[in-house]
């Protein structure tokens, strides 16, 4: 089982990136018909999860939800000011798992693989890998 | 590896529905002695977590202590009313992830999975994988 | 694939415990050079979850945003007292997976594996297990 290095660069400060494509695209270099496919984080202020990407206000709601819960200020003693984007890392997750049928991933007809940065602009990636069981 | 589809009818807006029984009606279909179980949501707006089955009020609680966190009402955009919905099942995750030892899921003593409606009541499944590693 | 039990002995109600060395140290018995590490929490009232070791005030603010959104005493039915344990525990989740490349851990730089603790002092374990794909 190999790993691989997909880039994801951040834009925003709180923004929710759709990587489906980018890993569908390393899916696509395997020949694996069915098994499952892992996305992991290795930063520790950004998240990954899976969500709707027909209407782009789901995602604005769920950062401003997000927001709300956890704001950017209040009884946090982490000097660099961004303990808000490392409770959200860890309220979305850091590791992903989808099953892939007949080669392909097998989201559901809403969902999109979602990073979520909490603490950007900037230079990010994630380990992708396959598992064929 | 293959994944099978277990259905999960719902018939409430929030609900948490016990699907161990379910899925270890699947495990027992193989003859999978030691690996894991791989359980994934393909919805946006129901979630997957595991908790305690002995006492109703705990479920009962985790669905209060959500539905405080994140009402229902609020500073969404989402034209379709469950803006709620797309972030508690973010907040809960799309799959769970099990060991399978001696045949049996290795679930804890307390622990069951569940199936987490938030925008139903609707016709439901999820996705059950085996892996022996 | 076989699961190994590691202790974790917790010594105070809510507290973030680092197990990344125990669990390399379970690594370390195997000959895996690429694959996966799965961590499973046996547990209704304790998560886990990846974060920051650098500075030890990322986990205490996680710890009292944690208690911030979700009081230990609120609208709770059941009667042990520890619903907001409970809750707090499926906000972390209950499994982890992290890639393993070159026989190592891939954790990213700054990144460590939580045992999350919501309900101690307690004799608590999880559940380790390694897949090479």
């Amino acid at each position: 089982m190999e790993w691989t290095r997909v880039e994801v660069p951040t834009t925003a400060r709180a923004q929710m990136i759709d990587i489906s494509d980018s890993v569908a695209a390393e899916l696509e270099k395997t020949v694996m018909k069915n098994g499952t496919c892992s996305v992991y984080m290795p930063h520790t202020t950004a998240g990954l999860t899976i969500n709707e990407n027909a209407d782009p206000d789901v995602t604005r709601d769920i950062l401003t939800g997000l927001a709300r819960l956890v704001p950017v200020t209040g009884d946090y003693r982490h000097a660099e000011g961004n303990s808000d984007a490392h409770i959200k890392a860890s309220l979305m997750g850091f590791s992903l798992k989808v099953p892939v049928i007949d080669g392909r991933l097998a989201l559901g007809t809403w969902q999109a693989l979602y990073f979520c940065e909490f603490d950007g602009p900037r230079h990010r990636y994630v380990l992708v890998g396959f598992m064929d069981g």
